[in-house]
């Protein structure tokens, strides 16, 4: 048995810095608790559940393993406030917020003892979260799936640049879903990664076959950012982005993209499997993605890539002749 | 003195596996030897010279260093054939092409004796290429500065998945200006790295100050790629970009665009430093750009910092128990 140590694996008491991203539709207690018990940080995605829902959710993690796991809070999600109390309620040890003002609950979560992570796209939202008192930030670059930042920013780009300027605990998103993915993102100066699209393609993740399927047969430039007024969101390309993109390629103003999107778009693409009318959320990396496995198997063969790649690169110190 | 050894290296018979961006505009005789003296390749951009002022580069260029160096050359630019014409005379040694079909000239170069290489955007361009037989690939991700893909695979994305692909030398470009992204470059499997933002904002390059200074002051979000619907390329906002994206906002189509771009906005933003009114060309990585320095304090600072954080990754060996 291996681990790797970074400040992450610190912090969450976890063997692998590997967090799995807490994608709405596929990131149920099947998904959170199979991550946790490969070694890695397990997250409930809470943005398409009812507290009722979450409560139910966490108590099955809880029964599968003992391995700390978390929850993903969109803070903009309606059942924000009621999740956040069921968080509190349940003693959750980590709670990764998205999507919303980190100083409207960081406090009082951190007051509970809860460890406070929150995603940004840029290094402006990376210091307001360090200034509301967060443990760690998730830079998420322009190649992640699901909701994205308008600057655009790469991972290739955010990452260093965020480290620069915090000394807090950083976590990388958006383009990683390899070993040899995962050393770059340290090199960079992450301590940890986030795998969002990785594990939704995985057995124990609850999204619908059909959706899964579609994502193994992505090519390349098969997502897109979309809705880039509304709010940008990575989509694999389907009739309904298509319809959106040519909606806004002609100009259409907002209310015209709302009344299209209407309501339970990912619902109806993720869970359902309707994969011509529903909003398919998932990254860059789908073009990568090309089979369905058990968590335990992808966590494996990402941290063998991880070790051979960090051989590889270790070598490079026998050329570096001073 | 020390030295990184890659296949990439070896290719070129250099010391560093970096090599500077044939940007147009910037990348004149000064830039090139600079850049070949301080142990990386140096290319001359082409894409803004007749083939008489490329000939008097080269030869100052042969002048000013015995170090190797080598030509960029758009295919698509109206002077492509005449410089290849000079290229093929004046015996370089090295040809990188981009924007166009690299079946077209790279056996007549190649039977010459020129190594050429081929900038990429996918993975389907990389195959015609090495079908084209070139001696090595540039995967060029969305976060380039000057022309780009319609992909917008980022570069945390596209290295690894044509790596996976090709067994060619491979170098990385798009959002590497420090020794920490070229190191994240190698582990994604690059064998080495092409700079254009970092060494466009050098004492030796040819563009104006005002837009060297422009690119240090530029913010997060300060860069888009623009002209989708023409050959998409990322340029530093300003009122030209902004007018252009409003027409793009608006449904105009190509025709629109064509007008309202005309000619020589390159060179009236790079070269004549017209900052409003010109296409300024610079990759994300401007955010992190702070300082005008010449080559041999830029490339000292950037293998510093490579070996600095290869050696920070390889302690991650210690911690990975077996």
């Amino acid at each position: 048995m291996h681990k790797i140590r970074t400040r992450i694996t610190e912090l969450f008491d976890i063997r692998y810095p590997v967090i799995q991203g807490g994608m709405i539709w596929c990131a149920g207690w099947e998904l959170a608790s199979a991550v946790s018990m490969a070694g890695g940080l397990g997250l409930i995605g809470s943005g398409s559940m009812t507290p009722d829902i979450l409560r139910h959710h966490i108590r099955k993690t809880r029964k599968a393993t003992n391995a700390p796991f978390g929850v993903n809070i969109p803070l903009i999600y309606q059942h924000a406030a009621g999740n956040i109390e069921v968080v509190l309620k349940e003693k959750i040890p980590v709670v990764f917020t998205s999507a919303g003002n980190p100083a409207q609950w960081t406090r009082q979560m951190k007051d509970a003892g809860i460890r406070v992570v929150h995603v940004v796209s840029t290094l402006r939202f990376a210091e307001k979260a360090a200034t509301a008192g967060v443990d760690a930030i998730v830079a998420e670059g322009f190649e992640a799936g699901g909701h994205n930042g308008r600057e655009e920013t790469t991972t290739m780009v955010l990452v260093p640049w965020i480290r620069k300027h915090l000394s807090l605990p950083l976590i990388a998103a958006g383009g990683i879903a390899s070993g040899e993915t995962m050393l770059a993102a340290l090199a960079l100066g992450a301590d940890g990664v986030q795998l969002g699209s990785r594990f939704a393609i995985s057995a124990e993740a609850s999204c619908h076959p059909d959706f899964k399927k579609a994502v193994i047969l992505a090519g390349e430039g098969a997502t897109r950012l979309a809705m880039k007024q509304l709010m940008p969101v990575r989509l694999l390309e389907n009739s309904f982005s298509q319809r959106i993109a040519s909606l806004e390629e002609a100009g259409a103003g907002t209310e015209a993209l709302k009344n299209m999107l209407g309501k339970g778009r990912a619902k109806k693409g993720m869970f359902d499997g309707d994969l011509e009318e529903g909003e398919l959320e998932i990254g860059q990396v789908a073009v990568q993605i090309d089979d369905i496995k058990p968590v335990a198997v992808i966590m494996k063969r990402i941290t063998d890539e991880f070790l051979t790649a960090l051989n590889r690169i270790s070598n490079l110190k026998d050329h570096f002749q001073i």
